[in-house]
């Protein structure tokens, strides 16, 4: 394989003159230029960006830590922050955290030590104080620590007015929240945005915790509509979970949506695939995982925000859970 | 940020003596690695693993390629992967190809350039010279390019002939095969054994080409579906073509499984979320993933492999969308 050296030698100029090309750090004559070109396009040669990034601390990757790639929202936007990524320059590094501080601990730390450019971070198992200690840009994605780390996210509060407000319209008498996991943000807007919505509704709201886990969200579901066949509507915190209620409702003998609304969150395709089709919140995926990009991508190149914390709103996407007309 | 000289300093050994330490490559007393440790511990300091590797030349990190992060098995079997390499002290750093050779040769290269130990490819979009040139370990899964490159995949032919044998026993009377694309090796296997299964059968077949993209597949099967009336059973070459077919066979009216058979392949987690569930040629995911991972830590550590071309058999899941018992 070519060195540095052989390119200096076939070239005619010193190794600190091709160096200086490689790293764009200095004066070479445009002779010297054409002549390095040529040399390395003869040898086939590679810069090595491991002694380059030696030098410059900094390679042309951003970390991305989803925390659970089996979840699709976040191929989703795994997706969205790579085509990003690709069009400035960037490769995209992915790691699944599980929902492990251990594992992002390990992930971060493996990435940083070969000199990543920045994170973009789905996930929150770790104190903030660990994200400052990075010394290095990190743009959070759908969930937030606090004011001091910039982030992207949607604005779930609404979304979740959007749905209730929705399920309301269209008949509902006793609705149903299934939540995600309660310590999670997104959770805890979703849930304020249903109780925003309800209170002044004289109608009877139930409120159960399941894990975005299909199965689990099934098995919950199961138990909470049998325990309470009233329950004419659900607005569910992930569109897995909703597809679990969906799932749920059929083994019950429940007719959707004569017998019980659904509508989900997030947007993921898989909503549209199944039968009845999923009314849900969108969240507008792909602006997410753009905007969390083009942000990250700004302050590894040194240049401040135009705004630090950014919000994007979901739309509501009527489908075939909730009811045509009220009647 | 310390440095090496730091902990040498703090240590009262030489640099060198750190070095040895760190990369575990030569003589170091116990009385100078307790205090090397002990310094380590003091400053904090995180050893380069970039500095590291240049010596070493290869870092605990895998490369994974995979054609389409959006397909659900592709997630799954990323999952399969890093829990092994995990186990096995190596991170997966995961890029998608979104099957163009183009970003697949740009993921390689930057991987490659940053000292990566191995890969695990689950794309083929370049010719097998390309591997060749690597000069690095490299495990194909899923698809197979030729015999020089080591290959871990399923047993494709023998589980279409499961799925076809199936749907004969349960009555099928005219049976379409919905392809994936031709040129993949995968569907050529899975058309092999669809064909071997019904060529002593005195029935009609068909054979319709889809991508593995839903919403194409829906359309193909929708057009398909409504101009051969007659087709009672179908086997699919993936799960997410198998739910395209469910999604046409409901917008046409037939009842699955009572007008229309459907057996997918693959065996992802969606298959059993959805209602009703999806008979399929379930793909032992998990253990595809492993035997790629162990496989190429092996390469990695210089050891032989058992056998350069490992196949796992597949097996016969049956839910919902077959009939229990023959007409």
């Amino acid at each position: 394989m070519a060195t540095i050296k052989d390119v200096a030698k076939l070239a005619a100029v010193s190794v600190a003159t091709v160096s200086r090309y490689l790293n764009d750090s200095g004066y070479v004559s445009a002779e010297a230029k054409k002549a390095i070109e040529q040399a390395i396009a003869a040898l086939n040669y590679k810069p090595n960006h491991i002694a380059r990034s030696l030098s410059k601390k900094q390679m042309q990757t951003i970390g991305l830590i989803v925390p659970d790639i089996m979840n699709p929202f976040f191929p989703e936007i795994a997706r969205a922050i790579e085509d990003t990524a690709l069009k400035e320059g960037y490769t995209v590094i992915l790691c699944n955290s599980d929902e492990q501080a251990q594992k992002e601990l390990q992930y971060i730390e493996t990435l940083q030590q070969n000199y990543i450019a920045g994170f973009i971070i789905a996930t929150n198992q770790l104190p903030k104080e660990h994200y400052h200690q990075l010394n290095l840009p990190v743009v959070l994605l759908d969930r937030v620590i606090d004011s001091s780390v910039p982030s992207v996210t949607s604005q779930n509060e609404y979304g979740a007015q959007l749905a209730t407000a929705h399920l309301v319209s269209k008949g509902a008498k006793e609705i149903a929240f299934f939540s995600g996991p309660r310590q999670l943000e997104p959770v805890q807007q979703r849930l304020a945005g249903f109780m925003k919505e309800t209170a002044n509704e004289n109608m009877k709201t139930h409120i159960f915790e399941s894990s975005f886990d299909f199965l689990e969200a099934e098995k919950v579901a199961y138990e909470a509509l049998q325990q309470n066949p009233a329950i004419d509507a659900v607005f569910a915190s992930s569109d897995i979970i909703a597809i679990g209620v969906l799932k749920a409702a059929h083994k019950l003998g429940k007719e959707v949506p004569a017998d019980l609304q659904i509508i989900g969150f997030d947007g993921i395709a898989l909503g549209e695939m199944i039968t009845p089709a999923i009314t849900t919140v969108a969240q507008n995926i792909y602006a997410l995982g753009e905007s969390a990009t083009k942000m990250l991508i700004r302050l590894i190149r040194g240049e401040s925000l135009v705004q630090e914390h950014v919000t994007i709103a979901p739309n509501l996407v009527i489908r075939q859970t909730t009811k045509e007309s009220t009647k």
